[in-house]
């Protein structure tokens, strides 16, 4: 079941928002997400949040539709706006989250945010934070990810030490070996064939495709 | 001593530039960064990286400038730009380095950027890394951080628990509390008083300044 979040980060644009959503299972939008699927054409099946961003029109708008479930929480909570979309989408069977402008100028949202990631792995759910020039997954096993040209292909480590770092299909092969947290090491590899591969044995890794 | 890094994520702006290098020691350019230091009317002491970011004309300038040294290696290599130069801070004997323009729409770079952070911590060293929105900083131990008004404090897990949380000075207070990876909790915390202090008992905390 294929769940897509929807934050109010910086926008990644309503072609993207449209595919992404083609297939989706589940919309969800956190707060003022609800406006970049407004403004997309767009309606949720569940709107999250405090509300404290989304514009009132498209809040009532939301509200007129019989297919959004509107769920409010009040400002003063322990969780993010993101976090309680992405719960939702656990709690509704979700196994794959796409997550949608959850980046932007607020650093502590963008972090907080594909740090939420560690939460799904835990869960055994596919998950990964998506924007205009970026896709970023965790791992601490094995994953595959299909080119995209003119990608790059990083692998950060955010564990003190990612052992057993196996690579196919990169330009630069990694082949059972260490990355640590705090080198570049891993930053700005290239697809070498349609399809590459990344196993880790031991150790938190994050994964990032970015626009080269 | 005091060194200033600057890379080539997006632009700071001349301002916190020319703040940020006034009482510098050392003012490392690391390839692109050049150039936005060349626009703020500041020349560096070291210009470094494989520049293929730095506008030609802007490393002529800089060849011809007795001041700067300039370091330059193949595209080809392990380390990006940004880690050479926190390395040549290091190396040079810094114990502070303000890292600007780390940040942008490269999650990749900026990432790697930032966890460069904890090679700094590693060595003792003090380090952050700042754009215009946001001051980033990893602590093991215990910080001290200035209000800024109107801006937010988030306490983000790097490590799956971070243990022995305590601070004092912000509006919602931790008291001995963990805080785990993939968890909001901490996010957008806010300051109660002129100085802010957070101390982590055990685990990788990473503190995040945001313009709220």
């Amino acid at each position: 079941m294929k769940a897509v979040v929807v934050g109010s980060g910086d926008p990644v644009g309503p072609e993207l928002l449209k595919e992404r959503c083609l297939d989706a299972d589940i919309i969800i939008a956190a707060d003022g997400g609800g406006l970049y699927l407004y403004e997309a054409g767009i309606v949720p099946d569940v709107l999250i949040g405090d509300f404290d961003s989304i514009p009132s029109d498209v809040l009532d708008f939301f509200r007129s539709q019989k297919k959004v479930a509107i769920c409010s929480f009040s400002r003063e909570k322990d969780f993010t706006d993101m976090e309680l979309a992405v719960e939702m989408a656990v709690s509704r069977g979700a196994d794959e989250v796409c997550i949608l402008s959850a980046t932007g100028t607020r650093l502590d949202h963008s972090a907080g945010n594909i740090l939420l990631l560690y939460s799904l792995l835990q869960k055994g759910i596919r998950g990964w934070v998506e924007d205009a020039n970026n896709r970023v997954y965790l791992t601490q096993g094995r994953m595959e990810l299909k080119r995209l040209d003119n990608w790059k292909v990083s692998l950060i480590a955010i564990s003190p030490e990612v052992n057993g770092v196996t690579t196919s299909g990169l330009q630069y092969p990694l082949m059972n070996d260490t990355l640590v947290l705090g080198s570049c090491r891993g930053v700005s590899n290239e697809f070498a064939s349609d399809t590459a591969v990344i196993s880790v044995e031991k150790g938190l890794l994050m994964v990032i495709l970015s626009r080269g």
